[in-house]
């Protein structure tokens, strides 16, 4: 331990504020605020602290041979990315909550630090996650092998769908309620659309590969087509629906995803309830092991930021992508998997067979039908489970079905996982 | 990295084999088997190992100099006990998954450690709980603050729990079950009594605390006595039945208890199948996490002791207890909790009146009551959640319930605990 490292704080919003009450306010041993940078110095913030800390200019404070370790708190892609590669360059160690930005320009940052051998604490960009991050560490020696990861990763979302589950709400009603009780934006679409569990997979591949190679685009696919009817169909056959981000390493190649999908109800994933975040991990030798965490929060981003401080000041190593290795992901329709399909279908005899005879030729079994009576003669739901199918068949199928003219709307297609905690 | 570590396993049972395998076939990049001890060298092993690295005695190994670190897993307290401290004190890091000697012994074993300045790594006494036991290893240099830890830490009972549920046996059948699987032992009293429980209990606590005093007994309360009824009733009223060690900080006390508990069907500790372990963690903020792993197994236990081996070998401070503080417990009549409470009462009027009477005086007040219609006309399950009630109160309130004439047989007692993951 190199005695006291001197810290500055880039960006004093809610997240800065948390960092400057534990760094200024609770005092944290070795660890002592020396600047902290915002554009706007006027605002009335949570904590109180002296002008004498507060400057606009943030190349003042990464060009100050002082400063020992910068924390990049503004979000966004820019001024957020010079900032971290100017601080290394001029020899600090950088902590940033940014997944956004570790997730598009990562590569530049974390091969900066490899060459410079800085070091990069990012747990805050990853809340929910610490524990797993940390299980990782260990990858550098001992690299650990999985062969799935399920995880549910943005808290928007899975208030939303506990919130439809729940009370029987439609998706645009517990969109509204998300937004007025703050947890969802005005502009929603990063977390709904599945942009924010996109990035944090991407964050999480490059830990789990230790690379930091871009990654090629992967599907990813949000809740807004998910409906009440589809919950309450989930519901009856023992599943409960949730935004998860899928990594599964298939020989040498990632398969990965992220889209709606329906996991039983009494499972470590199935019984999240609002914001949480939750992760499942099946190791090389098929043991499962899960674990949850608020996904955000002013205080649990700041106890991270925290976190990566103390790791920094007193030298112990942070997990990050250390290698320029290509990394390959798996092809889409060789997946197999589990499907739940909602067809809407005419009332008249034969549209089940019809639709189990182009089954047969795609090799789809199918595991559940539920078939209610109909309360209009032109629109009746149909739902099946299918056992295990590849992807490209079902879609192959599913593009035959939608064609008949007794299929009146494109047919929903959710995913199911297995989860085993 | 001061070179490869030499390592001595002693115990060549299923632990022992797996770490062997991992060692000696496999290879781990820094370690090197050097010696393995076991009493009996004519069994039949899972790996083959040839027989100069075989002995029957572990005093020549403790001490040889040419070893490292000792790995101890063959149970017990001796000579399990004096084969840690031998090896202390002739310089030499130690591994042991072996809780009972910890949940006992530990005191020596760490004050021992913390005077000599050696590494005891007991993750596999503990494998559903590795990254907790890393979230507290911080507990050094900022010691993590918490207002409650629930512990589902036993597979046995959790298998025996979660059948009675799924398959609606009882608690005998469901035992036999258990034992028939292999999850459960011949003689199952540690497990289903509670004591292994408490066992880990005294090992959290101690690293929570970090302390290695020896802590005065606890209420420690097994499942044995959970009816099939009990778990019927707690699944109408929405919850599941689990073994739960609870360990709550309260003003310089701590309350630490074990017992079978209702917890919400849906949530983590309520969704746990199986022999999976679960903890969940409530901090100083109220912020809760999570996590689920399984609890014993040769591969996860075996996998443990490889990454304490690796800690050592790449010198990283190793969790544990390290100041002789002492550790103070709260009374149990103090601690505020909710109740699940069946009485078996005569079917006749005025019973419900008379027992709501005796809470009124001693301040609890009831949640939901169920009360069906008799079978028989002299023996009713009368079942009744409370509202929070003092634990003294309740017991008190319970023990002039039973002395009712109408009252047939002792009130069974259930607590009920919140659960926010």
């Amino acid at each position: 331990m190199a005695g006291t490292k001197k810290v500055a704080v880039i960006g004093f919003g809610n997240i800065g504020s948390g960092v400057v009450e534990l760094l200024y306010q609770k005092g944290v041993a070795g660890l002592e605020l020396a600047r902290v940078v915002d554009i706007d110095l006027k605002k009335k913030r949570a904590v109180d602290l002296p002008a004498s800390y507060l400057t606009t200019d943030w190349r003042q404070v990464v060009n100050d041979p002082e400063i020992d370790i910068v924390v990049e708190l503004i979000g966004g892609i820019e001024p957020a990315r010079s900032i971290l590669l100017a601080a290394m360059q001029n020899g600090k160690d950088v902590v940033t909550a940014n997944k956004r930005l570790l997730a598009q320009a990562g590569h530049r940052v974390f091969q900066l630090a490899s060459t410079l051998n800085r070091r990069v604490g990012f747990r805050a960009s990853f809340v929910g996650c610490h524990s797993l991050i940390h299980e990782f560490r260990q990858a550098g020696t001992a690299a650990k092998k999985f062969r799935r990861i399920y995880a549910v990763l943005n808290g928007t979302s899975n208030y939303i769908l506990s919130t439809m589950t729940r009370e029987a709400k439609g998706f645009e009603e517990a969109l509204r309620e998300a937004q007025a009780k703050g947890y969802a934006e005005a502009d929603p679409s990063d977390d709904i659309d599945g942009i924010d569990t996109a990035n944090k997979i991407r964050i999480l591949l490059g830990l789990i590969s230790n690379s930091y190679q871009a990654v090629a685009p992967f599907p990813v696919e949000g809740i807004r087509a998910i409906t009440l009817q589809d919950i309450q169909y989930a519901t009856e056959l023992g599943y409960a629906v949730k935004l998860v981000g899928v990594i599964e390493p298939e020989e040498g190649v990632f398969n990965v995803a992220v889209h709606p999908s329906l996991v039983p109800q009494v499972s470590l994933l199935g019984s999240l309830q609002g914001a949480y975040n939750g992760i499942e991990l099946e190791d090389e030798y098929g043991i499962v092991s899960g674990l949850v965490a608020p996904g955000a929060g002013t205080y649990p981003t700041a106890d991270a930021v925290i976190k990566d401080l103390l790791d920094i000041a007193e030298g112990r190593a942070l997990p990050m992508p250390g290698s320029a290795q290509e990394l390959t992901l798996g092809s889409t329709e060789a997946v197999e998997r589990r499907y739940y399909l909602r067809f809407s279908v005419v009332d008249q005899a034969g549209v089940l067979a019809r639709i189990t005879d182009i089954f047969w030729k795609y090799h789809i079994s199918l595991a559940a039908v539920i078939q209610k009576e109909a309360v209009s003669r032109e629109f009746v739901p149909l739902v099946m489970t299918t056992h295990l199918a590849k992807e490209g068949n079902l879609q192959a199928a599913i593009e035959k079905v939608d064609k008949l003219d007794v299929v009146k709307a494109k047919t929903k297609i959710i995913r199911i996982l297995k989860a085993d905690t």
